[in-house]
């Protein structure tokens, strides 16, 4: 009764083609992965910031919870509803225009549903960088990637997308429109508001837009393959890297024999540049405000001297922007394809302190070892800002119900150990429903009261993405 | 009669020695400026974390506020109690140790109380630049830097205190300690807890210590001073900067005509390298990851161009060491000599979006002729973030009262015209109790309605640091 009520104020508010429900709607609610599927009683496509607010202030009415949604890609299930089918879900995308460039202030304002790869497109046509840069870049939106406070290759330089945030426009939950839209580097005029929105996953408010940081486009790119004999001769040349490319160091992506032996195995028309044979590799990438020769001459000094002090075994210069795309097709798309042709494979999204990698991994293999003698440890990841995807093959066999409990058992395994070495479990991909009720064992409860008092606080009612994150009555 | 048993509580828990009254206490009861004199039941120097716990708690049970305090160089009077005699002080002093440096994290764990130039000189023996930067860093404390987010003259190249932070340590208006010191650049397990704290001036929690993030030291610095016929020319150089040096431009500090005939008139002894009659001048930091050649050379290179675009009028490169800090003298030193010899100076420490920099140097200039004919603006500031100290010299005179008055129109016709072009009252001097009744003229209500909430869910008695930033009665 109330919720044809509610169907009818918000076909009155967004016109009737903007109201999905049955198949037109189911689209919206799986996740991903394809793991998680709920119910909604409508999808919803406002068409503005106001029109945003307007279906808060009516689901808030109804006391209807509201899953706001970007280009759901999301990993952990932030943007997936429950199964009551009692919540609207409230799809960003009409929201996508390009507000306003000003590339004397090197800003750039943008709504939320907006695809990111317009995004750095509409900034490269303005003769600047947008820093942020993942995977799923074609498909996600800014508003989702603020919304879980995306990281990606470039971490290292540039930031997570909170960095590289200036100010939010933002729904909160009682429909009122909060105008943060500053393009500001100082602005110390109370609480930051700004920081907290960005990663809340929905909780706390919904970002409409965003006013974004903008660099200067890099004038050269040197990349290349290293092949290193150990993790510890690794981490050596990332603090070369550091002091000898200062800024200019924009990727260190570690990927170990392992991953490269599946894209050799399962990905044949990928080249591979070096051989297989040594324990690890990574791809580096200089960014350069000179120019190529510069960069060229630049890597090559660091490099000299670290194959020198045997730091470094093998190494692969790209001598063409065509073999920089192939290095970069190799990290962004080959290692995914590998993994998927590959099978059973448990996924991880974790973060250490750099020091503290090299202890981890012996650490966690030895712990799989004794838990599942036979599993192999599939790592790779951003090294440079600590971020390992730490994925374990396993070729276990039994009812899909006993492969859940496996997974669990060595999600757990994992975790202790990203745990007993002052890491975080989820680096870049949020927590969502996915990972909530793993947060308990690894905050302490002080934390955890004091997430509790920040979603009250901003969502007294619970109707903001309800029981992602956190849910208010779980008690360690 | 609660009170002195407070006392004898506090006595208990810390020691006679470190309970201090009367005249004991009287130092630190008074701003920087010596404008604003509080009173308090004692000031208190607890010695470590779980000591201010304690004095939290006991506070909390006495239902007393606690200011903390550290080096008391803040300059919005944060730090200073009120006079009701009610509170005590809380001093970080005593926890000044620099806890662990960790060279393959490029982290420094440092407690709150450490003095900001001995945190800077720990990470130079380790071979790192810890990037903040400002005049008060031989006496200001790196709890104060952070409870203010303070900024400085690295804010271009390195972000401001909050961006520098990677954890923290806190004790919660309960008394419990929220120990938050990871040392991860990519963690997105919940609500940035970290940044709301940074930034909130002692009213949420108390910073009792921190993991900061540490850099590459510089090969080599090539520092000039520029003038520019324009302060759109400057903007054009700052362009350029920002292009052709990347992350190597480390300081874009721009200085006026006005500011720098005030050192001429007032410091004989500081050496000006260029002559006074250009509009506008900038010193410009070149950090470089090569060597002094390189540095010299891209730093010609750009500017040669520059020139003969005809953007920068004339140069006068640093060729020594010692000239380099000659000029950072000039920069640090000598302006506020040359301010306070001069006499009668409204001070604002504002931001703007660069691009509308000069709007609204043009329009506040002719506002404020039109209020008060023959004041003068003294600018200066941090062109590379959009921060600038807009001075106002004037020579009016009056009685006390009266120059106050005078004093606050100023105030309120720059902070208009600051509003008027998108910029920040409080670029990084934060808000205190001197900006604090300002807030409202420039913040919505839904905005302060949101910061209300917060200080709400943390500090439901409201005991920390009261009415700093906001009261909570105060409706605009």
């Amino acid at each position: 009764m109330s919720a044809a009520a509610l169907l009818d104020a918000l076909r009155t508010a967004l016109g009737t083609a903007h109201v999905l429900v049955g198949t037109d709607a189911a689209g919206y609610l799986t996740d991903q992965h394809g793991r998680l599927t709920g119910q909604a009683l409508a999808v919803v496509r406002p068409a503005d910031t106001h029109q945003v607010a307007e279906v808060v202030r009516l689901c808030r009415q109804y006391r209807t919870p509201i899953v706001a949604q970007g280009g759901n890609t999301g990993l952990m299930g932030g943007a997936t509803p429950d199964t009551s089918g009692q919540a609207i879900v409230l799809l960003l995308g009409r929201l996508n225009r390009i507000r306003h460039i000003d590339t004397d202030n090197d800003t750039l304002t943008v709504e939320a549903g907006a695809i990111l790869a317009n995004v750095q497109q509409a900034a490269r046509e303005a003769g600047r960088l947008f820093a942020l840069s993942l995977g799923s870049q074609g498909s996600c939106t800014i508003g989702g990637n603020l919304a879980t406070n995306a990281g990606g290759t470039q971490v290292l330089r540039y930031g997570n997308a909170r960095e590289l945030t200036l100010g939010l426009e933002v729904v909160t939950a009682e429909g009122e429109i909060w105008d943060g839209l500053r393009g500001l580097r100082k602005d110390n005029t109370g609480y930051a508001l700004r920081d907290l929105y960005v990663g809340s996953e929905g909780t706390l408010g919904i970002i409409t837009a965003a006013t974004l940081k903008l660099h200067p486009l890099p004038a050269a790119q040197q990349t290349a393959l290293l092949a290193f004999a150990s993790i510890e001769t690794a981490l050596s040349f990332l603090n070369l890297a550091r002091a000898g490319f200062g800024a200019g160091l924009t990727a260190f992506e570690l990927l170990s024999e392992a991953i490269l032996g599946l894209v050799a195995q399962h990905v044949p028309e990928q080249p591979l540049p070096l051989a297989l044979g040594h324990p690890w590799y990574a791809l580096i990438e200089l960014s350069d405000s000179q120019d190529d020769q510069h960069a060229r001459t630049l890597f090559e000094k660091v490099l000299s001297q670290a194959m020198e002090d045997g730091i470094v075994q093998d190494a692969a210069l790209a001598q063409s922007s065509s073999q920089h795309l192939a290095l970069w097709r190799l990290r962004d798309e080959a290692l995914g394809v590998a993994q998927k042709r590959d099978g059973g494979n448990v996924k991880h999204d974790i973060s250490l302190p750099i020091s503290r990698i090299p202890a981890f991994l012996t650490a966690t293999a030895a712990a799989l070892q004794a838990g599942f003698p036979g599993v192999r440890p599939v790592a790779f990841g951003h090294l440079g800002d600590g971020n390992l995807h730490y994925n374990v093959s396993h070729a276990l066999s039994g009812t899909a119900a006993e492969l859940f409990a496996v997974e669990d058992h060595i999600h757990a395994i994992v975790h202790d150990s990203v745990h007993a070495h002052a890491g975080s479990i989820s680096a870049e991909h949020g927590i969502g429903q996915t990972k909530r009720d793993l947060l308990p064992r690894y905050k302490s409860a002080v934390e955890l009261d004091l997430m509790r008092r920040l979603k009250t606080a901003f969502d007294p009612l619970g109707l903001l993405n309800p029981a992602k994150i956190l849910t208010l009555d779980h008690r360690p």
